[in-house]
């Protein structure tokens, strides 16, 4: 049975990587796995009862022995977000800069050559005056992060290429999407309103959009970012090479076209409950993000199928709140 | 008068840097600097002794409150070199990455801005099967470093990027090329031997070349990089824009062509004396560098000279060797 770990298992991303291995373990594995799960935070309650998880709750900091036990696959999605490392600088360095760096210590010493998957993140990207930011970044882009988030993990993807390169384990990055639609509240995200535009309007409340309805942004659902990286985790070593850093699967897609594919899939009556709010500060952060990403390795060489449309993207949204049993709540804005 | 720090000063290009700081100046500092040198061995004696110099001895990591101490510019050299790394994992990691945090913790801790110049390297190319590597590496090329030396530096370039968009420096990143020729003994750098194959002959010491006469590679001289650090220094924030890492001046040239100057500038006899022995690890070491290398910001925007040829990089080093009484030694195979 593999060995698996998860960091940020009690996270958005991380929960439903989980319920997905264990009820689809990928065919390499033989099996579901016995799964280690590890948070700062308490996991959800249907993680936290399933016999065949460990649950580790405690700062990544803490984990040195943990990571040295001898996992056979690992991803690691626990991170700080973008809007906090901005304010706290010392937070950002610590959580996703040495976070990562004792997980990769630990994994060294055990010395198995455990599979790692990474989060990376579309925020190492951004306009670089001495070139200008392509209308569509991929992976030959020459990455200018503009946030602390951003730096710290493209210094992680280069760091996972070089524990890889020396055979301490087998390392790759995926580059997420702004994942929506992201159930509950705001995060400290500064791409939260992606989610918020649709997710209140789902649930009867109004939504301020902070930027104009001509922005534009590569987003992903979270099951076609969660496919992704069990794809990653599973990808032939010869078909990646060296090239460790993927960018996943994406609808390019401007606030306009979210708030057109909402009334689609929701109605006038939802779409109305948006209105446009302009932060200066917000919309500046926005205008250093991509408008547009490109997934050459993801889906030319690895074929994930990433999400159909931004309708189908909102639809998943709505059907995982239906299956949770919250169409009271999540759901009551629909007619 | 201003506080000016240098690490690695102990170092062929940290002592060279000083003194040249100490007998030119830059006009913009309107004197001589009160200036700091740290290394982890001893200076060299006369910079030891001048009374405008104040000599800190020990590891980077123990200099901490050195760092906050309110330098206004920093030039950081200290480093592992590159073969070093190579066998020494964890030495790579704690002197090149875990050093240079330390220095900028220091320096955030200061508050007060200094403006910090990092000795980054030309090993952050590589080539990426991904990609191919261009004949001709620039500032636009994506960094694929094939060594952990070339990893940490690439990881402290984008370090420094964010301290500086946080507006706790004001830094630069130059990235040395090769610097040839090298006065002493082979250092454990995968590229000593450009060095060896023009200092040992003009010893009057057969040298081996572990490469074939083909390999080309761009080389600068010491003080023409020493040139290049302090104009980078010096140069206006606003035409670095936030292009923070800048190639530095060299000359592009083959094995040959460098065997070629020395027969010019020190007669047959010299050139004479190299044989070439394929080693097929050093081989495979170099065959990952860059062949050549353009400096599009220092030379096109910031006039940097850069060297003349590669003969006058040997007359260079013949001249500092003269100036230095040593020609019964070093120059002792010159008719």
């Amino acid at each position: 049975m593999k060995r698996v770990l998860i960091t940020g298992a009690g996270g958005f991303v991380g929960a439903r990587l989980a319920r997905h291995l264990l009820a689809h373990p990928p065919a390499p594995w033989g099996g579901a796995p016995a799964l280690t799960l590890t948070d700062q935070y308490p996991l959800p309650a249907d993680l936290a009862a399933d016999p065949r998880v460990t649950a580790v709750i405690g700062p990544l900091g803490d984990q040195a022995a943990l990571f040295a036990s001898g996992f056979d696959a690992v991803f690691h999605l626990a991170s700080a977000v973008s809007g906090e490392c901005e304010l706290d600088f010392e937070l950002g360095l610590r959580s996703n800069l040495d976070g990562t760096r004792i997980l990769l210590e630990g994994l060294r010493q055990a010395g198995n050559q455990p599979t790692v998957v990474f989060s990376s993140s579309i925020a190492v990207y951004g306009p670089d005056p001495g070139l200008t930011m392509p209308a569509v970044v991929d992976e030959d882009t020459l990455p200018a992060p503009q946030t602390s988030y951003g730096t710290h993990k493209l210094m992680c993807e280069y760091l996972i290429a070089d524990y890889t390169r020396k055979g301490f384990i087998d390392g790759r990055s995926a580059r997420l999407m702004t994942v929506a639609v992201r159930p509950g509240k705001p995060n400290g995200a500064a791409s939260s309103f992606f989610s918020g535009i649709i997710r209140e309007p789902l649930a009867g409340v109004e939504a301020v959009c902070p930027v104009d309805p001509s922005t534009a942004h590569p987003i992903a659902s979270p099951q076609s970012t969660v496919l992704s990286l069990v794809g990653l985790m599973t990808a032939p070593r010869d078909v990646l090479k060296r090239r460790l850093a993927v960018t996943l699967p994406a609808v390019n897609v401007t606030v306009a076209q979210m708030l057109d594919a909402l009334e689609r899939v929701a109605g006038p009556a939802v779409r109305a409950r948006v209105r446009f709010e302009h932060d200066a500060r917000l919309a500046g952060i926005v205008a250093n993000w991509p408008r547009a990403a490109k997934a050459t390795t993801a889906t030319d060489v690895l074929g994930f199928p990433g999400d159909a449309s931004f309708d189908a993207i909102i639809q998943q949204y709505i059907d995982d709140m239906r299956l949770a049993g919250q169409t009271a709540t999540a759901l009551k804005g629909l007619a």
